[in-house]
């Protein structure tokens, strides 16, 4: 796994710059230290720059150092820190934002984030024509071209303890709960979390769900004996208050569930081991690439080898929720 | 600490049960078995009640063998499971839970949890002679008698582990974060998560609070170059909603705080060593002070000694805040 | 990810069994539990074996139910035991075994275990004509036919985890630590904590490690004002003590390190989101290919795929360490 | 609980210092923190020593502002680092140290250690007249004059974590372990891990142990049917080996013990709640300690009161071993 492609160098670049942007994930740290040493190891400078977007514009750069990113691999969070820029919408900024870089003699940029982030990157180096290249940093795993992102597993587990302390209190009561998991539009978040909790059901955006089947099946698990504690995972979903409007509907129908919003526990915390290899191969990796001359794209990792994706391609398609997710979780429930 | 009561038996006690009841916190389990353990090795059978009250107006008993409580003591949540009882209110319904009691010949009866349930405890030995010991047992530490209350620590680390997940997020995107913490009418545990964590502020149900003084604060932390991330805990207190007015009146002021709900994480997960060394030992303590003749009593921990204090005055009696812990929130955070 | 495979039922099976076999691993009980409930789902029988081959040859079965399979998915360890049975290796002993399945009218037999335990699989199938199916239970992550084993990704954290805590004191001393961690003959495990934790270096059973070069890395870190902190990950590899004889060979050269033997902390704990995804999706798939009439192979996951592999390729060919992880630590270290 | 004193400032004194010495422990960030926070706000400068006594007779101070200690409050370590050093033993080197104090104008010192740092504190003000205040700083929990020790809790609930891993493949393998954990010649630790974790037995430095009860007990538990499986917790003792000089001890007795020496995570990690809250609570009172006129005291927290204990005390006495600790986890394995 992890394998790393075999690039020779290509280009002359002495200067790179690496910007964390959007919601932030862990293994941007990891990934911050992989793409800094990388180049620093190949004698490039390297310029972090502070708060996304929004700090390229006005080029809030800081220079970093090889100590700069010590002690920093096991850490949540993004020491670059982030933001989301509505201005960099605007052609015009994102002119300014290539004028700034190339007063600094940048000859290529990094850029770790979501869609959103990566989209910026692909008008950035097509308007520009600075190299610039992309790696997945969310939670949400909603990107195309990887299969993972750096920062999914993470929540994954972050989710997990939640909801493993969650089901000792439902049990304790004969109790269930709908614990609601981010995820933006997507259930990737929810459905290997579902799986891995044994949750009774698991609801996503992308599958049609039925309140009354829920309701048939809870009844069912009283009639059995089975007591009536257990978990629902739900995606967040593109429209806010899902949860508790499902909540209302149960309790509609006689149920008396507890609620609980995971909410933006889920965007920190330790990376664990897989995001923290994943960001430093993905960030290593992504210098290799930018030293072989290629631009536009972001680096993932699919099938197990490190792949380039032209960043056209991220903006353009989804990544499908894989159902069979989804309908494992209930054959496991019973 | 921990020091264990010298009592001499003094009563001819053949069989006990024990009960776990209210909300559930973590410890429940290790109390469950050091109860049973010590009442086995003294010869005397043991009998657990199923959900609490509920379960013994029912007489839904199963009986307890030193097997049936191995490897608990590292679970949260409780094998006994429990229960909110509003007919135990009823004066005929305790009379008939005596009769069951006296049916089944047992001795003595143990009792694990909160207030509430500490307060059916006094009326049932006080209204049937049946000799009954209370227990601590809810996360919230607002029990009067005893220093912590088994489930406290738990709840507290928990707590803690979120807020320092949220701490990423919040100082990636430099945000307010206002952290809604359990307690029900007390700030116990709001004081200690918010000294632990580092926070801004912490808001509690003893301490009048202006919000004037939380947005002059912010402002003058922004103004003196420290950004403006940081956390506030807010105890849950006795109206729901109440974290989500303050951050409504946040916005009012031009804040644009996150709001998160921990909700039930905090009642469950793996007890703390202290819960578990508490709860070892109070069990263990509750039979000896049974066989010694003690009724109508709390088993509590008071000055890193084991006490037993009447249950009239846990229920009469309020355990204060430390008002100090919040004033050295504020102190340590500038 | 996870992309099961469809499959028709070919056969008709009315009973099967499942084992867990060799040293345990977490997400065993997952495993069980998927395998358990996909068949009963299937109006199949299922048994389980109690402590693996040493059960198997003495009939020590239990039938599993539904609800005896429930809240084990997030449990470390196997409820089913486990064991090395030196006994097995004996082909009468084997005969026997066979005997046993057909008595109790088992149609196929799940294996869960590492290459010890799948190459007892393709024997007992290969003499008794019974159907047996393996999945790859070990946290050394050395079997071939699948990218991760069940336990790795928990066995990858926990090590983790426990380096990061000992990273505190390294770092507060001014220390080198030589941390051992388990992986059998292989360096699976090493390189991805080595990578995960930035450590100093990762010594591998696959690579010749010079002490010289060790000793020289070290010197200049200090000599460059580094500070002389760090970690140094040691795969446990085939001869017993090898962490010591390094620590040992450093004292020699005038280095003080600390030692870790990390042990069998690495065997246990809560299985990771991963895992209990792994583990839920290859149960499940173990049970829909033996139905389709497979035999003689192992479930696992290769490039995201679930894909039966057949054993004897399993016990004939070595899953290649990728030596570029162990570089890259280095790379990213300095 | 945490009851801090009121005491009125009686001194001039314009700048201190604060060091951690010996063997780190965690929780000594938040007590740095609490310290610099509570001097700065009464407008003290704060000095930080580097690396303990070792840079304290070499003058290797950095002012600390409260920038410098922000987001430590829940990281394991020290930032100042720590040492153990020899040299202070001569009284020529601490009068050395004592001048360079006054050179900085220091007047006042905080030693955050175990009890030979904080016999070099009492010796240093003894000799100098500079005022000097010590803080319990060590997982051993072995220091006279206060109930915890900041780092205990944290170290128990590493090494109860460890154990809990380590019990899930002890039970899968029907297997004894012998878990050796720290706490110097005390076996403070030992005895609280061995009841939070239901260990078979706890051997300590202060209670006399007889292998033949041991394998008495084991032989017992088999025969009842109860298998054998188990933990046994044994403090590290005065001299190194113990561990694995009992496990030779089973083996000639005919069992086959695993054996963990947990080492060096128990000094690490995040600190928990209570050593955070313990932590911070102490170091605040230290300033006003200082400022009241105190010196040559250690402060700690004393049945739930912040008290001030002699540090010639602190060096004499003994904090004595619960015994009935050892005695409870007995009494409930069986």
């Amino acid at each position: 796994m992890y394998r790393l492609p075999d690039l020779k160098k290509n280009t002359r670049i002495n200067a790179i710059a690496v910007m964390t942007s959007g919601g932030d994930s862990p293994g941007m740290n990891p990934a911050i230290r992989s793409v800094t040493r990388a180049a620093l190891n190949q004698g490039i400078r390297v310029f972090g720059i502070n708060r996304g977007y929004s700090g390229l514009i006005i080029g809030d750069f800081t220079e970093l150092k090889s100590g700069d990113v010590s002690n920093i691999v096991q850490r949540g969070g993004t020491i670059l820190k982030s933001d989301r820029c509505e201005a960099f919408k605007d052609p015009a900024v994102r002119h300014q934002a290539g004028e700034i870089l190339k007063e600094h003699h940048i000859g290529g940029l990094i850029v770790i984030g979501g869609d959103g982030s990566l989209t910026g990157a692909h008008l950035l180096t097509h308007e520009t024509g600075i190299p610039v290249i992309g790696l997945p940093g969310t939670i949400d795993n909603d990107i195309y071209g990887t299969e993972d992102t750096i920062g999914f597993d993470t929540a994954l587990n972050t989710a997990l303890e939640a909801i493993d302390k969650i089901r000792d209190t439902a049990i304790s009561h004969e109790r269930i709960f709908l614990v609601e998991v981010m995820g933006r539009n997507s259930g990737h978040i929810a459905s290997q979390v579902g799986v891995a909790c044994g949750a009774e059901m698991i609801i996503v955006p992308e599958i049609d769900f039925k309140l009354e089947a829920l309701c048939f099946s809870l009844a069912s698990q009283r009639a059995e004996g089975h007591g009536s504690s257990g978990i629902i995972v739900v995606a967040e979903g593109p429209r806010p208050g899902l949860t508790y409007r499902l909540a209302n509907q149960l309790e509609a129908q006689g149920e008396k569930p507890g609620v609980c919003i995971l909410g933006h526990i889920q965007r920190g915390g330790r990376p664990t081991g897989h995001d923290r290899v994943l960001a430093s191969c993905l960030g290593a990796a992504s210098v290799t690439y930018l030293l072989a001359g290629f631009t536009d794209v972001m680096i993932g990792m699919i099938d197990s080898k490190i792949t380039a994706t032209p960043l056209l391609d991220i903006m353009e398609k989804r990544k499908p929720l894989n159902p069979q997710l989804v309908e494992l979780a209930q054959l496991l429930h019973k």
